[in-house]
């Protein structure tokens, strides 16, 4: 079981797992070698996972076997758990909560040896749909509030379990600090001006150009002005909308091809550079006529891509401040360069 | 040269390199090794550092000469330089400033095979000696708010340029965003109960016992409740004090036998563990009398220490939330068994 501790300091959750991870053996701190296929998420090996709680698959093949193309899966190692209630309470000063939430594992492709950008965009959209299905599922459960969507592509940004193709996909019970700075600065903006931060600045880069990387008739991907990571980079529909499960067919198929062109032309520009991928999505936050809603005038669902190039270190740990050794113009033209499909 | 750029949708602050670190072998993302010594930092190489700002070393030596136990350099590729100014200014709705500040070298020892825990404590106390007359000097400079003092002990913990015991001391033209969470936070508590928060729970964990690693007479090291890291660490005054560069003498002297003490346990309980070191002190913010002034009841500073035993992924990316697969209470109770000098 895990808790979820604040920190009286900063505000800050953690989830602490009881498990006591302390021997040094427990930690692997030093170069990593991902395992070889086959495994526990290959297809073929369905009856490793828990029962599968979402697939894209033919109607004639069964659940829990093959033929699917995204299968999701609870995590047989969660950080939160479904079962249970919250059970906030104080310990003196500290505040602390039981681990409860979601924690699934959305299987991108039947292959081991595929990544995301080598998938073809049909098989993306296929993933695209999956987390907007599971996303309007668990917004269902009254103690969630926040629905976390990330990948960790290479050993380096944190994929550590398997090189298969995955994402991970949270319920999470409170709002997430980092959500919560970006909604704030959002209604404020909106309060104040009756206009969208993130459909301003959009409106600013496409006509700078100069941290353009590409874009379709739907989606825009760019490098942000303020990059933490080189060859960062941003991907926003181009309307107006304040919700990431909304999106439906031509969307999906409009966003699957962006992704894979500017993961490639990552991939090409930095041959095997590990990623981080994470969607920031609205929270659940208004109860509208017998479910909840999140439409919401002043957020702007967005992907970012995070490179992970430059070790973080003290300064970062210390400061919440950044350094980054390439410009976002210098990185866009790169990355822009760096051909499409 | 470097430009501070503020992201319009979080408030963050980044420090950009117009230098273009662009091909990828600027980066090195796979397993690092640190080089042997000698290097630029070792006693007999001091003409290949800037000239010393500050060495703690006999008065029979010369300045930039052999003889000294701790020596201050401006650092040879800075983040943040001390000519020019900041020239605030927008493009469009981005904000963003030339990157004025100051980057210095901490060299802790003239040996290059000695890591902070190996020295002795009349050592580490010239460290911490070191650090408080920087502070108190970059404070006189008007453009800085805040210095920051980190150490990155460790390939994987961000020391990449050379395995020579250094700290970094920056002093920055904005207060960091981490920085600015904890003075809000300890702010508000005081406002409303006129104590410090830092007081208030070093009492509890004083009582409790479950996540204390080590104290003496004047400083507690403690596993904090709400612990990001495996292993991560603070230590505290006993005696409420806002501002580092106050402690003299027999504070330096006490500070450096915890630090000694705590590190040397944490070593031997993960021997090799990378890790990161920052001092969290109240920037300068009343100008008093002529000059500059942080004393201020409503901050407590502390150092802190995080292993890098763990990787950060998309989730930590995407959320500012963490996970640690290790109880602090089960890691207090691991490094007070360590043993003590």
């Amino acid at each position: 079981m895990t808790e979820l501790r604040k920190d009286i300091f900063t505000g800050r959750w953690v989830i602490v797992d009881r498990q006591a991870a302390i021997q040094p053996s427990d930690f692997d701190f030093g170069p990593f070698t991902s395992k070889p296929g086959p495994c526990d998420f290959c297809e073929g090996h369905e009856s490793a996972t828990p029962p599968e709680l979402y697939a894209a698959r033919p109607r004639e093949t069964s659940a829990n076997a093959p033929g699917w193309t995204v299968r999701i899966v609870p995590n047989v190692r969660p950080r939160l758990r479904v079962e249970g209630s919250l059970d906030r309470r104080a310990e003196g000063f500290h505040d602390l909560m039981n681990g409860i939430g979601a924690h699934e594992i959305v299987v991108e492709t039947p292959r081991h040896d595929r990544s995301l950008h080598q998938l073809d965009p049909s098989a993306i959209a296929a993933v695209l749909q999956a987390w907007g299905t599971r996303i309007t599922d668990l917004r269902r459960d009254d103690r969630i509030r926040h629905v976390l969507i990330f990948k960790n592509h290479g050993a380096e940004a944190g994929a550590r379990v398997s090189s298969h193709s995955i994402s991970h996909l949270m319920g999470l019970p409170v709002t997430p600090r980092t959500v919560k700075a970006k909604l704030t600065v959002a209604r404020d903006y909106f309060t104040e001006k009756e206009r969208c931060v993130y459909c301003d600045v959009l409106r600013q880069e496409l006509e700078d150009g100069r941290r353009l990387i590409a874009a379709n008739h739907l989606f825009v991907a760019l490098a942000p002005f303020a990059s933490r990571f080189p060859f960062e980079m941003m991907i926003l529909p181009k309307r107006h909308a304040a919700e990431f499960a909304t999106l439906e067919g031509e969307g999906h198929d409009a966003l699957a091809r962006l992704v894979q062109d500017v993961l490639r032309k990552l991939d090409r520009a930095v041959p095997g550079v590990p990623y981080n991928l994470a969607l920031h999505n609205s929270p659940r936050r208004r109860h509208k006529e017998g479910y909840w809603t999140t439409l919401e005038d002043d957020f702007h669902w967005h992907l970012e891509i995070l490179p992970q190039l430059w070790p973080i270190a003290g300064f970062e740990w210390a400061s919440g401040f950044f350094y980054n050794p390439t410009p976002p113009e210098a990185a866009a033209r790169r990355l822009a360069e760096a051909g499409s499909p």
